[in-house]
């Protein structure tokens, strides 16, 4: 062991020391939209070029969060509120890590939302919002599930029979009907530039 | 952005590029013994250590989880369950963002270790047993809730009104009485090197 004989540190190892190992800051980069809107697809491109600038992040979404953590969550009100809000505390978690975490969730209310900004410091709850329009993703419906919401297998399926309160003020506005997803993770990379939050 | 030419990944960014950028391997390890044996101070020395040479890693311990995720859980026998299950959980998401997980609860049953273990890939659970006498960690009783568990003012104390079921073979046993945390730091490192995990 290198430094055997160096005093021992009592001290946690800090935000700051795993921002000089990491070189980058980190973040909350939480993706919001409708089902189909291209929450996923846009965070698993942006989570590979971080990759390509050496940032350390992590992808947290449905599928390995509703089958692990969550599985004892299903859909109703309550349920949704506590995924969202025990997502906030885990992201928060791999932040406090110092890692850049992506999350993909419909994530429909404002207040769950506010929720999750206020667990964080300040600068680092990044909201992204898919502006994709309800139309066009169920156009797509790329897993099938609008049309089984229409048909009233699904219950409160955001955009149909349940809200989505859409973000005001977003750190980033995506359109992914006049943006290719290259164009659309390209935005948010300058974002996190400008911000300092990587480099590179 | 480099690279802007590229050919798409949609594939995401895998445990083995993770490896490649961290230079170590993922890993849980599991810190279990009785309340005062020394787990949350030597696993705290241990991840200074790690940072050292060059480890992500993060410390999951009471401190950040009961105030956080763990909020709605209280101290009876379901919620201690439900309490190790999240953190295994919460561990295993960490593992696969390619980070050395330090957790530091007395985890008191076989069972919850076992499932733990199970979450993850064979390798991955690294169990450290504090192997701290009950009478030892009574006299030291940092935090005076030995006195109040034997006034009967906390319920379920483990070694007092709980039982604490020993580790059978546990990766590593650490021995508090006649090592120094130096030493306990030691053998963990070691461990982790002989499997690979950090080299340095």
């Amino acid at each position: 062991m290198k430094d055997k004989n160096i005093v021992w540190h009592n001290h946690s190892v800090s935000q700051e020391m795993r921002h000089r190992l990491n070189d980058h800051k980190p973040a909350v980069i939480w993706f919001t939209g409708f089902s189909g809107s291209g929450k996923s697809t846009i965070a698993n491109h942006l989570e590979n070029e971080l990759y390509k600038l050496g940032c350390h992040t992590y992808l947290l979404d449905g599928d390995n969060v509703r089958h692990g953590l969550n599985r004892d969550l299903g859909f109703t009100h309550s349920d949704r509120v506590e995924n969202i809000r025990r997502m906030g505390e885990v992201a928060k978690l791999f932040a406090d890590a110092g890692q850049i975490v992506l999350t993909a969730f419909i994530s429909p209310f404002k207040s769950d939302r506010a929720m999750v900004r206020g667990l964080l410091p300040e600068g680092q709850f990044i909201e992204v919002f898919v502006d994709t329009p309800l139309e066009e993703c169920e156009k797509r419906d790329p897993k099938g599930l609008y049309k089984k919401a229409r048909a009233g297998e699904i219950g409160y399926f955001t955009g149909i029979s349940s809200p989505y309160e859409a973000p005001e003020d977003p750190e980033v506005a995506i359109d992914t009907i006049n943006d290719s997803n290259e164009q659309s993770v390209a935005r948010i990379i300058d974002y996190l530039r400008e911000k300092e939050i990587t480099r590179g």
